[in-house]
């Protein structure tokens, strides 16, 4: 294609990188910022420009921080004893959202995926190793995602991680709330017949 | 939601405020760019800024420039006798790709359109009746979208632009090449029926 600016061209360039993002779209979103006010441009490039150098992973759990130790960690009412092991930010939003954990998480900030070269060395996995080791925690709660690269991940942990006196578990798996047995996927509805849990009325 | 960064939190604000993306893209996004080099993130930062302070409007055509005047304006094998007038810079660009265009355009930079609160004041118009006024120039195009609002700052413009001398057209409208009778809608079908052309073999 042919720009007739060599700035939007660079600036369409830069934003097509971001992933599900093409030429087209970014093209999009390039002419709709030069139709706004020079200042939404201005906020937007300083806002993107301080997650180069002001955001920061908390040294504690790794997840992303603003401060060396994040909010979760240093606060006194959450439970100590438990660590709950996630993917990446998204999976502590989405589970604090529930407000039915009160314990701590460990920030993977990843997952081991051999197809995109991520092994265990590019994960937050030894200060895991290192908090888990600890006397006063008591059980580590896998919440992955259900795909090849989660169980792979779940299931190197586990032979890392397992000590006596530490139970590990992994969240529950099977038909969504509200789901229709009809609609549910064949190799969902299986595992979930085959975890199938007791019941009394 | 409750955001462990307010750097990151305001970052998501500031992307998700573009048309068609949300907060969960938003979020998404500013996570891959905090997965990646500092140094991506700098230049996307800047790409972005630059658009604030350094791109321009053609003085003669309205189309998005580095310079007062843009390559096709400036362009000594463009014929001065015919203008084209579209929507925004990505027509331009659609019509150069084509080879099919020889003359000039004018780029209204926006469309007619009550219900977003946008009317001939707020377009590159007055630049256009100057221009169609020349005697030199013979023959103005419309290359505006098939909608409501193309068709309703094409009828505006023509009563505007009408004099002697000046052939106004519109780019044809029918279906596509390869288009399949059975697949076209009906009111394009239908319009193509009306607006059918002599054809000899």
């Amino acid at each position: 294609m042919d720009y007739s600016s060599e700035i939007v061209k660079v600036a369409v360039q830069e934003v097509s990188r971001l992933p599900g993002i093409g030429k087209k779209t970014a093209l999009r979103l390039v002419l709709h910022l030069l139709k706004g006010q020079p200042q939404t441009i201005a906020d937007l490039s300083a806002a993107i420009l301080d997650l180069a150098d002001k955001v920061i992973r908390c040294t504690e759990c790794g997840n992303i921080s603003d401060y060396p130790l994040c909010t979760i960690c240093t606060d006194p009412r959450r439970d100590d004893t438990t660590i709950c092991i996630v993917e990446d930010m998204r999976d502590v939003m989405a589970i604090e959202n529930t407000a039915r954990y009160r314990g701590k998480y460990h920030v993977l900030n990843g997952i081991i995926s051999p197809i995109d070269g991520i092994g265990p060395d590019k994960l937050n996995i030894a200060a895991l190793f290192q908090r888990a080791s600890l006397p006063e925690v008591s059980e580590v709660i896998f919440a992955l995602p259900t795909t090849m690269e989660g169980d792979t991940t779940m299931f190197y942990l586990t032979r890392k991680l397992a000590r006596d006196g530490l139970k590990i578990s992994s969240i529950a798996r099977g038909i969504s709330v509200g789901g229709e047995l009809q609609y549910v996927d064949e190799v969902t509805l299986g595992r979930s017949i085959a975890a199938r849990v007791p019941y009394s009325a």
